[in-house]
């Protein structure tokens, strides 16, 4: 698997899980956004093999490392960071809104390792996993519905990690607006729309002649509104003169 | 559920989901960050079904409002946005970052409504579902694993629409023009001039049958491209019905 030498540093370690559906979850999160290490501690033995053995089983899955302690799980990382839905713990860690905890891993990553830990569907990480992290991150669900789901927590937290990596320049993104990025339509071309959606409607019979001037001026700023964009002027051209040639050749 | 007001205009709209699961998870998602509208669009009816009846379905998922077309669940909507895990698609449409494209739908938020869509899990979205989106939004998953889960994927989406909620309150644009001020058109009546302007098209011949599809959609990709306001719409749908009125008077 190929990777940022910064997020080859780091270990996302699932904490006593039960649903091999979960585990495959965020292995596939991990895999979608760049990480490939995971380690797993006291998952229901049968959830790993299930999870493991699974068809279409993700690189990352198939070499997922197992321990028994989290002591063991985290001991090659320099920072070691909890995850929460929990607002109002009463341990004495600093409790970081995601954004911020994200920056402060980045920050780590790029020189040494960090694991990042998520605990059991039912009752999250214990007392006693905190005590091994430096600090915890919390995930700002709203008061009325903490609790997320686990394959979706881990999926939004390295989402969150890779965000702002390529914050900077988006390079193919640039030539992927050709909506916003076509160059506009010329005053030119715009009148040349005008004119023809003018002469459908003198054919139409749209405008009586007294107020031809008046509704005239209308469709022109009606078409200026729309900041039609030169292919697009074209292609307006191609319908419009498609139809008034039906309505010409009806009457003929 | 209560709910900002700003959040309580997005649309999540599911089209053509398969898992009931990933239907139970979008939902949950949802209600983590603050969501309570779900749509979804031809879902195979016994994942519906067993997903709202699954026990502890959630709010959400019990109020979820279901559809025949992508039309009908977007139709109350000004702004539609499509998501995609593809990078080179040949479409005429804007592809947004995440980030970039969440912050132009809260802006349109705070006034209106807007519509997200997700595609099934095996295809996503078709060129027909795009046909209806202003513009997409790619999550910036790795080019060797593109495409994520379902349910993790709107997880992301969401959490990143309520990420700077927090932050600070983001200036009104501070020059808009007067042409930005007038309220948009909602999808059903650009749909609707869409029907105007297919029907001119079918009537004057400038559609093959064969090839009647692909003119749909790229007309109603053209029309999403003017970003119409409403009083505007009204003004094209006079126009084209007029248009319309005599060239099938023309024939009689």
């Amino acid at each position: 698997l190929p990777a940022s030498p910064e997020f080859d540093r780091l270990r996302i370690v699932l904490v006593a899980t039960r649903n091999p559906l979960n585990i495959g979850a965020a292995a596939r999160a991990m895999s979608n956004f760049g990480f490939s290490h995971l380690r797993v501690v006291n998952p229901y033995e049968e959830a790993f093999r299930e999870a493991r053995s699974g068809v279409g089983a993700s690189a990352v899955l198939t070499r997922a490392e197992q321990y028994t302690t989290v002591a063991e799980a985290v001991a090659d990382c320099t920072l070691v960071v909890g995850t929460t839905a929990g607002r109002h713990r009463e341990l004495q860690h600093p409790l970081r809104r995601l954004e911020n905890g994200a920056r402060l891993i980045r920050k780590q990553l790029a020189s040494s390792r960090v694991a990042l830990l998520f605990g059991s569907e039912k009752v999250g990480l214990s007392n006693q996993d905190f005590s091994h992290c430096h600090w915890l991150i919390r995930i700002p669900t709203r008061e009325q519905h903490i609790s997320m789901n686990l394959g979706q927590a881990v999926a939004v937290c390295v989402y969150e990690l890779v965000r702002k990596a390529g914050a900077a320049p988006e390079p193919e993104q640039a030539s992927k607006k050709p909506g916003d990025k076509q160059p506009l339509a010329t005053a030119c071309e715009v009148e040349r729309v005008t004119a023809m959606v003018v002469d459908l409607l003198r054919a139409s019979a749209y405008m009586s002649p007294s107020r031809a001037p008046a509704t005239e001026e209308k469709v022109r700023r009606l078409l200026r509104r729309l900041k039609l964009s030169a292919h697009d002027a074209e292609l307006w051209l191609g319908i419009l003169r498609q139809i008034a040639w039906k309505l010409s050749s009806g009457h003929s």
